[in-house]
């Protein structure tokens, strides 16, 4: 796996992960080595309280170590040295460092590397420095990336001889020179293409915009209308047709870091034929924050698809929260928890008795998500992670393939559960689709497709109404109840305090649920899907026990000399 | 220190405690031995999940070993073995067997030694067995002991050469044959006996009644009356008189396993002299669960007194929560807490500048209670605690001098929490006198002696009336919150349900309280005490990082055989 650090591609970062033995492989390329380097994990890629390796050079000799940074970012030799160097060698493009890391030290000063996200931190030394703690973390060149480390060990599936090709790319763009820009451009399948099966798909990056090019996604449009227009230009342009946003059926997605995704060997995507639009809006996130200007960019998505349908259509499924403000979070929160539900009910109805098989999840929320967890249960246990972040960014949504495969039947439920932080709000963020709402969404991919597209919850909303009721009571100060309000405005007006506060938390987990069990034309399976209790759970999942390695494998507290003078020449 | 373990006296705990070690040695006298013993320590005194010391005989060849019970009281070895034989010696009365055992192994199946309560818990084998394993726990003889193993390490002030000694001591009373007896006898002190001071106080128990005599209480009775009736027979027997109740003041408390109570240097209890009453009142309970017959007690407390008197007169001041229905504990909680505080306002009122010293403490609640812990907090920082027991027992209340002498001066906040276990309840326990009732009450002793009695506090009932409004509301069923219905009967029929518990503990953590700052004339301090705001704490005590011994220190996990054949001859 290989991911550029910084934005102007001197450092890039290749990484090997060994499951049997708990271990990740580094490997950096520094392309313009000055006098050291930074590179570690940390939370939220913050440098404080972050766990480093360490290459400096007082001008004469060069040490590597272990290191940690207090929460005033101050550096410390590790007493256990767990970033292990293997190899420092220099090649014409620039100087290798070989190093590797267990996931887990169970040294308490050091970073856990779990699934899902995590925060890469660099720091670049411009000067020499006599020591470790001589070292300002806060006047360095430095930055943060955001990667999967720990991606599913998948045995390729075996592809078809038939498999053709489409590449979704952008017509040779002037990256706009400002730090973000969303590119929207609309592309346009064959006439009469019939359906086909996206079996795989992977990033086409043009050489030189590895560092820029963040994300991309690749929609499809509402077959309700024969024809889109062919934009092409940045997102939010006022220029930018409405019907554009008719075009958000995601097709394929990927993220920085990201690999090839490829579907199951029994599954594949449908796309063409009838019933399905013939158009593709193709969405970049460019990422420039040193604003170069003039360059130019032809990235996008190659599709890999076969005539020869697979056995089955996979489809996507949304679970989670309701897009409704009656789930809110109050302000000044550092971890607030919503949950949302798909019950035992909506999945006896609307599953197979064969189960689905999810294989691939991409978790949603908005600037306030800060971890997302799906669990899986059964006759009220805790069976099995769907997919869980525990340092999920708003910045860093891309389709996960699963380590694990994820059988579904009638009956089971799927708990979507997501932590906010509302520490700089002043006022409650409810739910919805604005970016200063919330969301709490993970679109599992899964066959075989079914009709269920959308099985969610929200709280009732009679009891919100009495919560609203109660605050208005038992406050002193005069919240306006009267129903004409609107559920925001209600929420806006709220004293917030910890009774408040604690009191909605109660009701999030006592109060009966109005459940969204959909089919795709947005109507609900039939039945009673209002005022429904929420799913006891009798049996937890546990915490799973860190594996340390054996302690005679960790070197001693001492920084290793190397000859990098020798390396610079 | 030495304690009875069983009721008969068959086995005798004496132990010493290494501070600067951070070890306990324990000798145990085994009167007479069959095929081994259990001993060690549990949460609170259960035979499952708990921390044993096992002497174990297959007729043939005997072991000694470190052992733990699993959650249905299975035998097993400890992998890391803690408790360290030292020596076994035969002497005339029996077997010694000699052991240590560090505060905190490390060793997660081990229980760690803390201050308090600590529930010792034993087992005679009476048959031989052929392996650890082979041990079934609920078949032997076996019980019970409590004792507070950490005493503190205390000094002995000097004794003054006038020192008098005065018994109060029941007048050879033939125990009763029933399990449990609280025993009352009025004591009188000497016509116009003038103020004197209690500088120390230590038990006399009757020799062989040692197992049975479990605590005992002397108090003062109310000076308003200018005679009590000489009682002498038990406390709640129909003939007691009426008057009795009115003794209330305590003078000196023991219980089994502590030892002569020593008052500071500088400090006195004051007895005698005008305004005093010349009543005692002597409480001893009796604890006789094998109903023997027609044993003579003698017991009582030796107090040591001088007309020299000392600097401070030292005085009894109760902390925690008032005596009210309006603090209840919902039905069914394991670990429901509840709070009561003595604020800022009232020790800045009621505390001379110089400040008072906290030298012991008694903890006291009714059945439900599990934990009470007093912390001291200066600033909206917790700086100390007071006193402290996690393993609480209600069938456990001793006078302790604390370790540490605690300085609290006017403007500090003393804060009580107690956590209650109301898992056999069906409704809902409220404060209040009665034993199905609750107390959460530290009973801290101190110099130099103030105006300020009690310092405690409860929710402001305005508060809790919009909570059963509240309840009523939310609910669908219907609560009665008629004004003329009492607090109890209102808690009584509340649903509970988890909403209607977490409203209640957010209430309790958030509204407004009554603060009693009174005076020993049970009268308030002037000034307002209603509708205070609660403290705030910015800053927590942390908890402590126990000390692991060196684990060099501990022996392999293999049971030490003994040669007991030759120590039984």
């Amino acid at each position: 796996y290989k991911v550029p650090l910084d934005p102007q591609g001197l450092l890039e970062l290749s990484w090997n992960v060994s499951y049997p033995q708990q271990i990740v492989y580094f490997q950096i390329l520094i392309r313009d080595l000055r006098f050291g380097l930074l590179f570690g994990m940390s939370d939220r890629g913050e440098f404080e309280n972050a766990d480093l390796a360490v290459l400096w050079s007082d001008g004469r000799s060069s040490y590597f170590g272990d290191a940690w940074s207090d929460g005033k970012g101050r550096l410390h030799m590790d007493s256990q040295q767990d970033y292990q160097l293997l190899r420092a060698r220099r090649a014409p493009e620039g100087l290798y460092l070989l190093f590797r890391r267990a996931f887990s030290t169970c040294d308490p000063k050091d970073y856990v590397i779990e699934d899902g996200t995590v925060h890469l931190i660099y720091g670049i030394l411009e000067k020499p420095v006599h020591s470790l703690q001589a070292i300002n973390i806060s006047a360095i060149h430095r930055g943060l990336q955001r990667v999967q480390l720990l991606k599913p060990n998948i045995t390729v599936p075996e592809l078809p001889s038939d498999m053709k090709t489409m590449e979704i790319t952008a017509p040779d763009v002037v990256i706009p020179s400002q730090e973000t820009t969303y590119w929207c451009y609309v592309a346009e399948l064959p006439d009469s293409f019939p359906k086909h099966h996206i079996i795989m798909y992977e990033p086409v990056v043009t050489a030189g915009n590895e560092a820029l090019v963040h994300h991309m996604e690749v929609f499809q449009c509402a077959s309700e209308f024969d024809s889109f227009p062919h934009y092409n230009g940045p997102c939010d342009s006022k220029m930018k047709p409405e019907r554009l946003n008719y075009c958000r059926h995601v097709l394929a997605a990927w993220a920085m870091g990201a690999q090839a995704f490829y579907y199951p060997k029994e599954a594949g995507l449908a796309f063409g034929g009838p019933g399905s639009s013939r158009y593709l809006r193709l969405e970049i996130h460019y990422h420039n924050p040193l604003v170069f200007q003039g360059r130019r960019d032809s990235s996008g998505i190659r599709l890999y698809y076969t005539a020869t349908l697979r056995r089955y259509d996979a489809g996507i499924m949304e679970l989670g929260l309701v897009y409704t403000p009656v789930m809110a979070i109050p302000p000044g929160e550092d971890a607030f928890v919503l949950t949302g539900y798909c019950t035992d009910k909506c999945t006896q109805l609307a599953l197979p008795a064969a189960g689905i098989r999810i294989f691939a999840s991409q978790l949603h929320t908005h600037l306030a998500g800060r971890k997302v967890v799906t669990v899986l249960s059964r006759d009220g246990r805790e069976r099995q992670v769907v997919n869980a972040d525990g340092h999920y960014s708003p910045h860093f949504q891309e389709i996960r393939m699963l380590k694990e495969v994820v059988a579904v039947f009638p009956g089971d439920e799927l708990i979507t559960t997501c932590t906010y932080n509302t520490e700089d709000r002043s006022h409650a963020t409810v739910g919805g689709f604005g970016i200063l709402e919330e969301m709490c969404v993970n679109y599992v991919h899964y066959y075989p497709q079914t009709q269920l597209e959308l099985c969610k919850s929200a709280v009732d909303l009679g009891y919100l109404r009495r919560y609203f009721n109660l605050v208005n009571r038992f406050n002193d100060e005069e919240v306006c109840t009267c129903p004409q309000v609107s559920v925001p405005q209600q929420f806006f007006s709220v004293p917030w305090n910890t009774f408040n506060r604690d009191v909605l938390k109660s009701l999030y987990g006592f109060a009966p649920i109005s459940v969204h069990c959909n089919k795709s034309s947005a109507l609900r399976f039939p039945g009673e899907w209002e005022k429904q209790p929420l799913p006891i759970i009798t049996e937890r999942l546990r915490e799973p026990v860190p594996h340390c390695p054996p302690t005679s494998g960790s070197q001693p507290a001492a920084p290793i000399p190397l000859n990098l003078s020798e390396l610079q020449r």
